[in-house]
């Protein structure tokens, strides 16, 4: 539907493999729906629960967006701080 | 770094491409990571997130989950219903 793969964004270096989310979202609209790109709003929420969980920095987060008629796919890497940094309770 | 890609669930039917959201999650956690296994919870969120914008059936989401020591990866298909159905201010 979407074809693009995760892919190797970076191979795996001699150091220590850090810990990494990536997110993949595509919004396939289908001929002729009227319904508004969904993607940016759920961008901006899906980020904001996972800072619920832990701090990221700004420049952890790298985003991209590719927009089309019919289909939009938004895909987001966070490299993770380190061990113990991700609480499965949210932070408040 | 996860290497799978959306690929093509259903081939495009004859009648109108319906409209669909799909989201991959992938948590890599690296060498002896203590970090508990985020994914679950962002799923939860995640759902709860897209159903503050617009109404989905239970059967119209597609849950795939896969887990490993050092790397989990979740894919959940959504199909929408039709047109004007998303809103991009939050229902209350």
């Amino acid at each position: 539907m979407f074809g693009f793969s995760f892919g190797n964004r970076k191979a795996k270096t001699a150091q220590t493999a850090k810990e990494r989310l990536q997110i993949l979202l595509a919004h396939e609209r289908g001929d002729g729906s009227s319904n508004p790109d969904f993607l940016p709003m759920l961008q901006r929420e899906i980020l904001e629960v996972i800072r619920r969980h832990m701090q990221i920095d700004g420049d952890a987060v790298d985003i991209r967006m590719e927009r089309g008629d019919e289909r939009s796919s938004l895909e987001i890497n966070i490299d993770l701080p380190g061990a113990g940094s991700i609480s499965s309770v949210p932070r408040r």
